[in-house]
């Protein structure tokens, strides 16, 4: 039975994971190398050796409702898209509410997670930390999660750009990027078209003489600001557009998200078009980026053939002169070096594990990794979810299936993931967001019943399937049910509303007939496409149906 | 008759007024009190007294297509919205390419413009300058152009803020902003949402612990990105838009426009909605401000009511404590010190200009002020319109009416003024760009007859229909006639792409389907609009037509 968990990381993962084992009566340690929680978004001014680094400017693409923890909402007056420093502030409430802090070790790097020479009877491992003052340490733990991150090892791949020894300026990677200051006057080309490397383009296009853009593949930029003025994820990340999502084939959705982008701009026009369709990879968010490159601050180039002394030369034969800085925006490499390789089952390129958490080659499931996934939504509430199931899977109450079960999924997972996304060789994380919270949350028997709310609370049903999923969908019933998870489902958009009353205003008349021709509208459009769907595959309307149907937790 | 003509300030204004004296065989003589051509865009890192000052990142919210002078387009490889130092190339290549310079004389201030005694019978001016060694001298000039612009003068208003003088941090006036490096870690409160407001906002935020934007009245913001990503005036600043524009009520295009605005979001909900309705003034142009606003980087606050110490109070009773910075984006007074009172004309508060142009009041019309405009679209093709205009009054070739009927004009102009639009009681310009540049093209005989295109030239008509109203479109015919502007209207889309072509893509089928679903959905659209406009008024139409004949120059 386990007792002790080691908790490697007190990031947001770490904190939550060490809140499911106190919740299903466990003992964590968790064990933090640096001297203070946050992970990620724990800002210093130089970046630290293999741990992850944000920039001074760093605002969070993802909505406060959509990463709040689900029994801990952020405050109604932080802002929707909040700066690293109320993310931190936001992780030491929870911490602090939940007790957490009493329970991490700071300062202690594990340096060996093992099995125990008696695993196959007792599922313990032995873990060896080393404190700052260079002392080994060794316990035995019943249970361990990693909850070490996947952004803490920059990628760097310089091979790849020839000729980049004789490059006269200064090049470093974008895990080194603090602030755009050093960029004042200067020529910069920015390789990568990921958020950072966007993020740090628009940033230094401001003070810098000029600012390239290299992408090798192009990307669909998305804006944080949606519709009306909403959050994008809130506005998109709902049950509704999800089961539209499952219904929809592919290509049509496909075909939707990129006409109402090209709408905004046009990605042709912009030079961002790429080859691929906008379902096979999570796009970029970037709200300034178009009028940046409207404005010829950033330019958009292809990706780099060589570097010869201060030029850069680029695929299409272009080249820029007299370059003063190279950011290489090349993403991350992921590392468990803690964790022995018997443990590490790999599935093609891939580090497989059963739903992106258990290793699925072990004799006892006694070790999870809690965090290691990419979706387009917070990691945060996805981990979260995780080690809810974690810590009941530690604890007997959920069942794990037999090895080979599991290894057959992560190989399946590995082939979707192929077939279906463009992901990073470095880090091939893909899952989608709501499949994915729904299929965890069925192992734990908290998933939300559609059926079961329209009969029950009629007002919550209509949230749950309109609104955003957010994680307190998740606490209605079942293991860890929370008292406050109804209320802050029904005030959710009060919490997205909230900041943003800074200034008094006559108040505004709601317009009824508008509200009846919304109305209208969307009977119209929903009518239509069932009649489509179900005119294109008579089967799939009564299996979404039986879908619906209440959950036997 | 006249022919040397003196020429205040070597702006744009200036710039364009000396080749439109040239072109009409005037001698022009321009005196710049600095070094250096540009006005408002010769960027300096330190504001200098009694001139326009822009900050180190101003980037233009008109685009080139819009900005360009009517037989000098700026080169195809520039962006749509330059950066002031591209700006400052363009006007250089124009004065070079049309010899300006020589008839410039810099470091020379212009101290008194004055009748000469035999005023009645020449018409002539008298003026005094004073070069950098404090050597006065005096010149006759048979006529005098003004373009000394009129963002030269701050309005610091500190009367209207109680406890301004017990206010412990720094404040200034948005004309001393060169850029946020005061701003690192600092409490800031930005006083105005006007462009200047708001740019200082967003760009102070990145570094600045946190920004405050107080605002009396609110605004309505929009986007420079406009739908596929084309300028908001390549897109909006038609002809056929100005048409709708004329035949629609008031009411319905506030609507229209508001709704689109609230569409993209909501501006009740970002605490900036105004009292006034989207015509009644020019919108701020900002594309980053709603994503600032909903990451709570930039709050929207009332007001200021007082200052007592380091503490901001606003009028709804909240209080910003420990402020270190206060911006007063509180506009500028416009000033023509140099000019006797006896040639301005007061029409109420107001500089009292006939077409916004010639005193009404003088008994030659030898004396013009060209550039004292405000629009939704650039001064520079407006100033160039009145200083072609201005040139053939002064030789003779058009014709001003009776001062008695320029008063009358004048005053008519400051109550349409007053009774449609809310502007600053310190500048108080207004006019509809589309409808103005007619007016004085019609003056010239340069407006471009729709009729006349439809029959003679039907690619040029469509773009002149449909297009952006550039300045080429009054250089097809009349006086001042250009080969060229054939050729830059049609391939103004051209030159708006060009920039943009940075990355090879795999080129874009056009879709035939598409284009036919546009296609009828305009005509639909088109058919109701005059349907609706006949019931309501129907002699509108005829009326409308009868504008759309040809034109005898």
């Amino acid at each position: 039975m386990v007792h002790r968990v080691a908790v490697i990381g007190a990031g947001p993962c770490g904190l939550t994971s060490m809140k499911a084992c106190l919740e299903e009566g466990m003992m964590p340690t968790c064990f933090e190398s640096s001297d203070d929680i946050g992970g990620l978004w724990r800002f210093k001014e130089v970046s630290e050796p293999n741990r992850a680094s944000i920039y001074r400017s760093l605002t969070i693409n993802i909505s406060k409702e959509m990463m709040s923890f689900s029994d801990f909402p952020v405050q109604a007056d932080y802002p929707n898209y909040m700066h690293h420093s109320k993310i931190q502030n936001y992780f030491r409430m929870y911490a602090e509410h939940f007790k957490l802090l009493k329970h991490i070790r700071f300062q202690t790097l594990v340096k060996n997670v093992n099995q125990t020479p008696d695993f196959s009877r007792t599922g313990q491992w032995e873990v060896v930390t080393e404190n700052k003052d260079g002392k080994e340490e060794r316990h035995v733990f019943d249970a361990v999660i990693c909850c070490s991150g996947h952004y803490s090892y920059p990628n760097l791949p310089l091979k790849e750009f020839p000729g980049i020894e004789t490059f006269e300026g200064k090049y470093f990677h974008s895990w080194d990027y603090k602030g755009a200051e050093d960029m004042v006057g200067k020529k910069v080309v920015v390789i990568g078209i990921g958020n950072s490397g966007s993020d740090i383009a628009v940033e230094s296009c401001r003070v810098a003489e000029q600012v390239y853009l290299s992408t090798r593949s192009g990307a669909w930029v998305i804006r944080q600001v949606s519709e009306n003025g909403l959050p994008v994820d809130i506005k998109y990340l709902t049950r509704f557009v999800h089961i539209l999502t499952q219904l929809l084939p592919i290509r049509i959705l496909n075909w939707l998200c990129e006409t109402k982008l090209n709408a905004m701009y046009d990605h042709t026009m912009y030079a961002l078009k790429p080859k691929h369709r906008f379902f096979n990879q999570i796009p970029v968010v970037n709200d300034e980026l178009p009028l940046k490159i409207l404005s010829g601050s950033v330019i958009i180039k292809t990706n780099v053939k060589e570097i010869c002394g201060s030029s850069v030369v680029f695929e299409d034969g272009s080249t820029v002169e007299k370059v003063d800085t190279i950011v290489f925006a090349t993403g991350y490499n992921y590392d468990f070096p803690y964790l022995p390789s018997s443990s590490k089952y790999m599935s093609g390129h891939r580090l497989g594990l059963y739903k992106h958490v258990f290793p699925p080659n072990l004799e006892h499931p006694t070790l999870a990794v809690v965090g290691f996934i990419h979706a387009f939504a917070a990691i945060m509430t996805q981990a979260e979810m995780q080690a809810r199931w974690v810590s009941r899977v530690f604890n007997g109450q959920a069942k794990l299936p037999s090895n080979q079960a599991m290894i057959k999924s992560v190989d399946k997972d590995t082939k979707d993931i192929e077939k279906n996304y463009i992901v990073s060789r470095l880090t091939p994380l893909h899952v989608d967001f709501v499949t994915y919270m729904d299929d965890l949350a069925g192992e734990i028997g908290v998933r939300p019943s559609l059926l079961w709310l329209f009969f029950t609370d009629y007002q919550i049903f209509k949230m749950v399937l309109w609104g955003p999923v957010t994680s307190y969908q998740y606490r209605l019933k079942g293991p860890g049910k929370w008292g406050g998870a109804r209320r802050a489902i029904s005030t959710t958009l009060n919490r997205v509303y909230q900041p943003l009353k800074t200034r008094k205003l006559e108040t505004k008349e709601a317009s009824f007939a508008g509200s009846l021709f919304k109305l209208s509208l969307t009977l119209m459009a929903g009518g239509a496409a069932v009649y489509y769907i179900h005119v294109r595959n008579p089967t799939t309307i009564p299996t979404l149906l039986a879908n619906l149907r209440p959950q036997t937790a």
